[in-house]
């Protein structure tokens, strides 16, 4: 099997988990793996990531275009090219819809602090406050991009929220990144359910 | 495949998809699609529909009436022919239940300022505010529809709720109307948990 | 296949649906259906009622024994049982425990007003305003068969509610029984959630 | 079959249903089987717990070391050891992390009174209030288990929750371990839902 054909299966498998949760409404979401230096495998852009066939995962360069004349990448794909180009371990970048994500997103800031949880993301120990940036949301997505690498760079964050959007959520695999995804999304619930309480 | 038989597969699906989210409780929901310019498939009076067989789909003309004596049509049926008779994309037409429709239609209007989402719609960013329109339920469909008919004309809008009833969304085809279903129950999922946390 | 057969075949299946809603945590729930004027089948004390198989299902007489010696019907037979020798139409009835019947029925008195979705129950308008009796919990299940009994007579219920405990609702058959335990439980859930928002 | 591929078996079973339920987000979570009086059988460390396969499953002596060279067992299998080195019967050990125990264990103690659903852990009536412990979450296990082990063999608990972690049940075998979970798991759920509403 082609490398496309294995990135295409695993990020099949990816969506329909991401779906069963309803982290991929409509045809929103999009997932990508890489395949090679210089390309990666991304979900083309309107088709719903909970029900993706061959078709529908396509190749890309780091710099965002597609290498097939006619195909659309994801509108977002640039977010996912970034992360490529500036982390050499990440194998896969997960992006999904999440009410929880949505809703504190627009709350105001997000932060996970003595959550066993955390541990997902590499720390040592619950007994850690970590920030998720939450960053203005932009149909421009370059612009966007640009000002989000910075902050890549300064300190990798565990992930990050889009305002309004979304999280993005990476890992080594697809299946390392969905762990990542599962991790971060249930420390988003449990801050959902921690402000509702008095 | 007659268009019929075609069509009920494709209703028997989302039907599958509603009843998974919760959106089809007991024998509640509507769901069509359009067969030509003069017909509609549409599920039967009292089933479920997350359940449907093809017997439990029944060709209607667009006044409403059922093409075989003896059927049955949902009670909702004229709420259904009237998106067809207007616009002519109108493919399908998904009418769930909802516990967030129901409860926010009951709280008062409805509107989605600034989400990613709004963009399932056809918008070309998340920077709008849009209304859900929300109309008093009546138990006389007729005169409900004539209630709504002038607003649908007036502008499309994103789809609508029947106070404590439910909503109606409508796409090109019936696996766009259920993205466009899912999108919408995303929104009012997302508003109903924003207004719980302060 | 015997009616006994027939009857565990699709109290099993109702018993997964309650299970994938969480509706029977443990060996909680039971469920049962009329097999003739004198006998009725319900699960077995002791068995998770989301993967029953037919030896968990065993026929009671109406006054509660088992048909065979030595088999343990479960603890709240008398309570199914009465409900066949009060109403000859019903013909299956489902207790289950959901997080919002247990929830509600600690804080007080449940009524639905206005609900579209109360017509699973009969009405011919969503115009109304329905109370769910809530009953005491008692160990003593004879003695709070006693107590419900007049109120059943009085005016059959749309179902009930045993505080802290769950919900019993009724139909002519299993899978109707199940569409009002649906319906119910989606009542239940929007009350829920409206009691929440401001 | 042998006694660790029969464990294996019930353990990944057990694992996809506490996947479907978002308790094992990740690679948190952990199970384990009694083998025999000096051995158990535990989910390896670094593995999803809702897609396991034979070879994530371990032996494991008493004091928690791997009966073969190079397998690394959970991080906190202490905690199971211990539950099975003091209680005799105690045939499974199901550790979960779920939203409702992460956030109520930060907010303060937990106690359950008048649920029905309390019975699941062998009271013979509703009518109780029953705490369940909260300690601080260390990661440290042996020094945990050292100051968890006390209050077991003063009063075993239904269960025990480790603070913004999650709980710990047990039971005589994986499926009655698994049973005493979900309805642990129902109790949580209704205690945070009762805290939303006045």
């Amino acid at each position: 099997m082609s490398r496309l054909a294995e990135a295409a299966t695993s990020l099949a498998e990816a969506g329909r988990r991401m779906d069963a949760r309803g982290w991929v409404p409509g045809s929103a979401g999009n997932l990508s793996a890489r395949i090679d230096d210089e390309t990666i495998a991304i979900t083309r852009s309107g088709v719903h990531k909970g029900r993706l066939v061959n078709a529908d995962i396509i190749e890309v360069a780091l710099d965002g275009t597609a290498r097939e004349q006619g195909q659309k990448p994801s509108a977002e794909t640039l977010l996912h090219c970034q992360l490529y180009r500036l982390f050499a371990p990440v194998g896969a970048v997960l992006h999904g819809h999440s009410v929880a994500a949505t809703v504190l997103s627009m709350a105001g800031p997000i932060s996970f602090t003595d959550y066993e949880i955390i541990k997902a993301f590499g720390f040592a120990t619950h007994e850690v406050s970590i920030d998720l940036p939450v960053y203005e949301n932009d149909q421009d997505i370059a612009r966007l991009a640009k000002l989000i690498e910075p902050d890549l760079l300064a300190e990798p964050p565990i992930g990050y929220v889009i305002r309004g959007h979304g999280v993005y959520t990476w890992g080594s695999s697809v299946e390392h990144a969905y762990w990542r995804l599962e991790a971060l999304e249930f420390l988003l619930q449990c801050e959902l359910e921690r402000r509702r309480i008095k």
